[in-house]
């Protein structure tokens, strides 16, 4: 599957991986689209720790598996259409969904950018992860519950202080085929020359 | 032009566009593929507005031009290369490129995402807008230097206090053809399980 709308359109998060491994062609094919989103001044901030190892990827499903009971699941729960909550409660605990590969995203301080142009000059690579790997039939997911745990996460992967971590990203083969997404029809969030006016 | 790797590996910023007219259709496919994209807890915070109107058009010009010269211009001179420099400041003169459209990517505060999830929620969906865009063959560019003046931006689309302007993104036919995106190799920015050990 590789047509653009279509990669597009049927994007969803995936939260319950199949142990399938992930290799390394298709991590680097995934970080170059990554790599060719914008950024400000071309300043290109991303930094990728792609994680396999065990250890590693044990601590970052605990330090989520942690945020989340303390607090996060209960404001959730409150909010969320209970189907929704139920997966991402049990991606959680299964740690990350299980995924055979997590890679955190993280934004060099020290490559030029602008603070205010980092989650400008980062999301959208993110976002281009997340479609490549669904070009290739991985699932995948945004996380940033973690992120603002920055010590903790830093910690957990060595990041030095000038490097800040804006995302973690579970990566693998669906463990089952994942439904269309749900969303509002654009006319919704569409106005047309000023706030207020019909599109 | 729709395989999903050559869509993402050729994006690169428009700043001069011809006046050709962008169809509202075409204009309904591309935020229909932004609004696919994930946010948090599925809030799908996103507001655009569509702006073709002259005066309108004008008002964003004007004043993306009046931050550029008052001190932006200046300062990233003494960063960009001098090619990139001039091709900036000239669509900046030019009134964002000349584009035919306008969209104003906003954030909606009322829709139940953490300000903290605010960013990770917008600019995927504003790099779906840009990879659709150039999927049908349009210019596009991520601007987000206006949106730091946001009760200025806010006045000119009549946005409300609770819908915070996030993106400024000139849409037409390029004037000419975009040459290939300059990236660094993945490998400078890729790490293995652990920041430092290299990929």
């Amino acid at each position: 599957m590789s047509d653009f709308f279509e990669v597009a359109l049927r994007q969803r998060a995936c939260r319950d991986f199949s142990d399938e491994p992930v290799p390394d062609d298709d991590i680097e094919r995934i970080l170059e689209v990554s790599t060719h989103a914008p950024s400000a001044e071309n300043a290109q901030p991303w930094i990728f720790v792609v994680v396999r190892d065990d250890d590693t990827r044990t601590a970052l499903a605990d330090l989520t598996r942690r945020v989340w009971n303390a607090g996060a699941r209960d404001s959730a729960l409150t909010r969320l259409e209970p189907k929704l909550a139920a997966d991402v409660d049990g991606g959680v605990e299964r740690g990350l969904g299980g995924a055979p590969v997590v890679i955190v995203v993280a934004a060099d301080m020290q490559s030029g950018v602008h603070p205010r142009a980092v989650a400008s000059s980062i999301f959208p690579a993110v976002q281009n992860l997340l479609l490549a790997a669904g070009a290739l039939g991985y699932g995948s997911a945004l996380t940033t519950l973690t992120a603002a745990f920055g010590d903790e996460l830093r910690a957990i992967v060595d990041l030095p202080e000038h490097i800040t971590p804006m995302a973690v990203i579970p990566l693998g083969r669906p463990a089952r085929p994942l439904g269309p997404p749900r969303r509002r029809p654009v006319s919704e969030a569409t106005h047309r020359d000023r706030y207020g006016r019909e599109w």
